[in-house]
């Protein structure tokens, strides 16, 4: 199979150094264009400062940092890891030309026609598409990726809505510094400490959980009819977003019918085989003092794309139950689930190459 | 006055020590026997691996570890640091001998006639020592002092059940390694980690609660009739233990009233200008990102003896709210604690001397 | 005694806060004048991002930030806690304008006619006052206080050099997070990590260290004759600068005595009983494991102004020692000693109020 | 090739997991008998507190924990996890009994019919095997790999020895935690802090490495005529040695041909290609400010067997210079190197299978 053609924005970030490291060995995709913006015209081993891994893989040091222009790209497909704020404007511009986008940013992803998409989960929401193009009157689209937080949640709490009926969510996260991107959060200020404050993340969890989880009517998505609360930490740890859960259902919980239903459970990615895709999407772990981020946040077939859940067990009365769930942030939370999406529109056709 | 005499029990351990910091310049105590266990005999100042400030005080470091041994000690009053293991057999030798224990172990708190006493909160349980007494035919008496992430977390509860009574609670904890004594948590598993579990923790945390909520009917205590579910986390904080809560309340929520509740919230130790009570037992902030335990544990007149309430905000509907509050676990949450009840009693003349 | 007003350079930055929170209780000085930069007109709380303590001192709070201009600030002093890079242009225009400026950057440390000083070391050096106004027809002057680590280390090398005579000195630092000011290290880089390397630190240890044990000889300084080289690193540590020394030495090393020199040591601003001076410059601890920054680096009469030494040891041959000595990297090794300048040189009449 | 039969003395301790974690995948070795000492007779995944990685390799779990005892096991050869205290007489009777030992232990290190092995430095010195099993009538015999600490600088050395003799080195340390095995040091001793002691290190590191590039002279080992001074420091870091070198020696120094002979460095494990032998047993990084341990632990072909080396740079005078080296303390600096020594005696034909 001929490689895909991909531009990435926002290449030399930390979270677009993930992409690359991922795509370095993807089967899929060949990055043409590392699009960047302070450093348009150096190369990329110089314009970037490489936090991901030990080294830069070999193939980007030497490649120009390219200008964002739609026009001059040489690309059959546009990863987005632009931050937020740059990501409204430009991502556009990219879909306008007619480009499939594919967003990690957080610009898009509540709008009304624009799919959120876990591969996993809701690929039936990437119906939206028509109704996009011809809302916006764009030749190509976006799709976005959810929050680092919000994935993790969502692939915990779908088996287990679609077996009990969730009625409402509180969730205490406690997340890794990565999460904030480089050069992030000070370590004077998260050394021996906690901040208990992430701006815009608990509103992200608590809307984006409910799109995700919701139904395509045809024209646009119902959410799920669940009342999530979100408290969000910072804890001194590199990578892996830990969430600490507590669900009422409308059902009677059985303990081990919710494990079951956690591991048994796979989507379209695991089906099709995709290169992303982890064999088992989430991993239940059976010790009283697991997951922990730094043991338990590269597990998987597909190191960090799988979710593990810990300590479940029963909650205040026989309709809830509590759990916590570990997810790598910067992988299943951002670049890898980015990737899986293109990977799974590409083999779906939803993709024209 | 003449200084009360104090024998202190496990005095060479972590909460040991904090007890010797905090008694070392209290103007009520005066030490006279430290009891241990491996070390009887030795200098204290040789015998002790001295870990939670720089320096020993100079008045223990050559006084002699003491052997356990109620017939031989000279004291008025006993303060107990021991292990909840140990202490279920120590401490009733010196109660039963005559004395009156004031103990911070797990060990008697849940006994029915065992008063479990936050200072602010619940010293009319005071009353269950005649019962006790009685039952069990002792001269002397135990009173406990809860569990550290109890003590925060109840403190916080107290004046909102007061104003809107309280139904449910959810709480997940961020505890500081300090919790775990010494040598406590290895660094090999808290480095660039967090642990979501510790042992007894949430039991203690949903029982005791409960109790000091709770109503002295003559006999016994009638617990308070609320719900609370509690997850617990190990970060790598040194001291502080954060508390991330939920709460379902009977009365609709106003947020500025529940502020002025924490913030004017006294109590007896308040009002009798006790040495080791905070003019502020609870201190709210209102900054978005506070309190956090390196910047905030130290908070109050007296140092760590002030919990810190910040990020008070709605929950899901109007009869509820959420918020973090910060406790110094080993001085609001231990040692501090435990002075404090025995300077209210003493003050109060249920300790004779 | 009237206070003396002081101007501040530099007051919203990390070292600028610092001197904030000392000068609050000072008896000698009050700030008049915060100047900042981008902010000017705003009130000092909200300008802000306040790190180095639980909370900004009372009396700042409401202070309107000041925009930089020598005609219009109302100082007999002028501080500066201002950036390297930022301070050569503008600590110059206050000298011209006749204020003395006593400067905690590195611009002016290295110049030929600019006193660099350690107040319990060479105050003659302040002679060279005269030939800089001379040389730059200013009415004003500027005295510089070292780099963080040179404090430290020249502290602990001055009384073994007056015993001893230094020949050379191997040291490595392990410097904490704070130095790097604010937002410096991300803890993305440092958390489970060592940086071995910091921008110009190892030049300005091996430069500046000369220059302080120097002689002056009437017209300049007379570098000491010591070989010096240093490697420094950064460590995952929030306050207190490790640095780990070897020394070769003419005389042949008497341990006992060396002990007795340090502990022995001490200056004019002690002679003097100023404010900011510790009892003890130099704390000799005899443990095997001290001192270690968190529980030493507050150490001292004034909290965080002794120099802690320990392991001292005998190296390789009888004319050569190696130890361990700690310095506060914000107190002792900026703000503190800034101030400590101050005081002494208002004490010596040399600043005319 | 039939693989060959392992006994594993100290199986569950920390190091005695890492050697399993590595034996896994080894194509020479088989583990037969797992040996302990508190929990002989459960199952391995029973016994263990496995901390070294996410999962213990499937084929240990259901293995029982068998006696020490010579007579019964079934290997080949013995490779010893042994703490240095427990391993002095425990050692001694598996060669008595006619086994090949290679010992992790520092009990016989020093010894001098011992030979003390990195396997591309002094391979001549296991000729001490003979006359160790002269000397003490032993049937089979020990070998003994050195501390972590040493076998990271000594690879350093080797080549810069080789090339400009060397007459002094200098080195500070900065170790990982995991140096001090498990649970090893405690997290409230080492969070936002740095320990400038550990036991007997510096001893080891001044002696050992003087024993391996030493020479054998036919009936013992003439020790390098080099001096050394070493001085310790534990670091708030999981993994990952770092150590700052200084070294004189006794011809100029050309920087780039340092480079080049860190570079070219090779030993018999690459010539044999053997499988725990990296493709460069050293890695010379040009950047300023690598290695690093987080980042550069696992560097190499055979991930955490190559030593990183970085800011290589004069030192005082032409005759000296300086640098960083970063080793992987349980790979490189135990298991994996140990297991590189049982694979090179095996190649050579020193075991008997």
């Amino acid at each position: 199979m001929k490689k895909v053609k991909v531009a990435l924005l926002g290449a030399t970030g930390m979270v677009g150094q993930n992409f690359l490291r991922m795509l370095a060995s993807n089967p899929f995709f060949e990055v043409r264009n590392l699009i960047g913006y302070t450093s348009v015209g150096k190369k990329y081993g110089e314009a970037v400062e490489w936090i991901v891994s030990q080294n830069i893989p070999e193939e980007y040091i030497d490649k120009i940092v390219f200008e964002s222009d739609p026009k001059k790209i040489d690309a059959d497909i546009v990863f987005s890891a632009l931050p937020g704020s740059a990501a409204y404007g430009v991502e556009s511009q990219y879909s306008e030309a007619g480009f499939p986008v594919i967003s990690n940013a957080s610009a898009y992803r509540m709008e009304k026609d624009v799919p959120l998409i876990v591969p996993e989960i809701n690929i039936d929401h990437l119906e939206l598409i028509k109704i996009q193009k011809k809302n916006r009157k764009w030749k190509g689209f976006i799709v976005t990726n959810p929050n680092c937080s919000t994935i993790a949640l969502v692939l915990a709490l779908k088996p287990i809505h679609d077996l009990l009926k969730i009625k409402r969510v509180f969730v205490t996260t406690m997340q890794a510094v990565s999460g904030a991107g480089y050069p992030g959060v000070p370590s004077l200020k998260i050394i021996d400490n906690v901040i208990p404050f992430i701006e815009q993340e608990e509103e992200k969890i608590e809307s984006e959980t409910l799109k995700i989880l919701g139904k395509f009517n045809g024209e646009s998505i119902d959410y799920a009819n669940i009342k999530i609360s979100a408290s969000c930490n910072r804890v001194p740890v590199i990578d892996g977003h830990m969430e600490s859960v507590y669900i009422e259902t409308e059902e009677k919980v059985n303990i081990e019918e919710v494990k079951d239903a956690l591991r048994n459970f796979k989507g379209k990615p695991q089906e099709l085989n995709l290169p992303t895709a982890p064999k088992e999407p989430i991993i239940v772990r059976e010790e009283k003092d697991r997951p922990q981020p730094r043991m338990d946040r590269l597990s998987g077939s597909v190191p960090g794309m799988s979710i593990v859940v810990g300590r479940i067990r029963r909650g205040i009365d026989e309709k809830s139950l509590k759990f916590i769930v570990l997810g790598h942030n910067t992988i299943r939370g951002a670049a890898g689930s980015t990737i899986l999406i293109g990977e799974l529109m590409l083999k779906l056709g939803l993709i024209e190459v």
